[in-house]
């Protein structure tokens, strides 16, 4: 069994505690936390503590906490040579202190609280400094999930960015659907449907072939009858920007 | 048993030519299109011809063929005072010949050649000029689905833009994440869990609430670091843009 101490309070850590403790290759034996109450539900589980001074003797620390902390809570871990991860998609591993063996372990999800997950299903995308200690990160993400890549600091930049344009920008344009719905009296779960086929339909052909609508088709009338109908500035602009970036990718002739 | 006619041989008449022989509460009689080869393979079980003036005897009418041809089709149907209705989500029912009695029977869903569907799950949007007729096309829609909702033209039409956002604009912004991962070697199915999970959530709760991200948080450091990141000035406008407004959906505080 691999040992491992995991420090955090948040979200992720709330995940990642449930997750470790369920896998069969790690013995979780220590959580952390500064804020205690915020990890108490552990203790069921789980030896707590939130004095850095008593964090136990492990084969992985796995730092899960939010960004800006990252950097502060590895130099403020006192020992050295050890192997320390963080969880987040969004920094390098080298913002961690280099007193330990590095690595990362980020967990590429939306983790709503209290929202249970199929965490078999999550990809855990993995780095370490030394090669020698990539192993013990694969056994614990392959305890867990089924989906583990190697993926360098460089390209988690480019996945942190990626997720940012098919989560967060996504969920935009449904929250915009939904007011488009709202202000005619229709429910916004007529569209689920919709939009559930549309998130499946690109596990079986890439984003490029999947594409309809009037952008796609270079259908001018319907463009025009949308651009007529909206009453916000703000929902005309995105069709217009996001109808000019169709357009331009697939050219504009006519289908 | 409701008798219809099914008229057109394009993508939605497919599907619904599939539905329809499925119904326990429809007698299929007769299918119709002008290039009879594309509904060639429905003769194993509908009677095809590719003459209006053969049209059968029916309760209902339904042309399910290209918005442009709606009109036209529904002119040249050689009898008046029936029952006729159209398929499309882009168009008002007024588009139909005033000959015949009129109503709209639009599936909300995104229709792909070949694959098959649970047409079950697939909103039927219903609107008639006739209360007396509605029921017709209630008993056909909900032998064929779960999901049956009284639409009139008008919330049709926001509807359909509603749609544009959260499948057309959707896809797009799938493919800007594809174009982000291919262009550092990343796996784009790396990216399908969170795309089926930001999907799913809207389900439970309102895309307003579930929100998250940079622009979200208002997270000004990740926010310069992905517009330093990208190359693509398509890309970054398109960045900015949705970035906007969610910072103007949630006011530009931080969180």
């Amino acid at each position: 069994m691999i040992k491992v101490v995991l420090l955090g309070g948040g979200n992720v850590a709330h995940h990642l505690h449930e997750a470790l403790r369920l896998s069969k290759e790690v013995d979780l034996v220590q959580c952390f936390s500064r804020n205690i109450k915020s990890i108490n539900v552990f203790q069921n589980f789980t030896p707590i503590t939130k004095n850095l001074n008593e964090l136990k003797e492990a084969d992985v620390y796995i730092i899960a906490v939010s960004d800006d902390a990252i950097s502060e809570v590895s130099e403020a871990i006192p020992f050295s040579g050890k192997f320390v991860v963080h969880t987040s998609g969004n920094k390098p591993l080298n913002v961690l202190s280099k007193k330990n063996k590095r690595g990362v372990f980020y967990p590429l999800q939306t983790f709503s609280k209290g929202k249970e997950m199929d965490y078999s299903k999550i990809p855990f995308c993995l780095e370490t400094e030394d090669e020698r200690d990539y192993n013990t990160l694969k056994i614990i993400a392959e305890s867990i999930s089924q989906k583990v890549f190697k993926i360098d600091s460089e390209q988690r930049k480019s996945l942190h960015l990626a997720a940012v344009f098919v989560n967060n920008f996504v969920n935009h344009l449904y929250k915009i659907g939904d007011d488009i719905c709202q202000e005619s009296g229709i429910p916004f779960e007529i569209l689920q449907p919709l939009i559930e086929e549309t998130s499946e339909k690109v596990k079986e052909m890439q984003p490029l072939e999947a594409q309809t609508g009037p952008a796609r088709r270079n259908d001018v009338k319907t463009l025009d009858a949308h651009k007529a109908q909206m009453k916000s500035e703000n929902q005309i602009k995105i069709y217009e920007l996001l109808t000019d970036s169709i357009q331009e990718t697939y050219g504009r002739k006519k289908l």
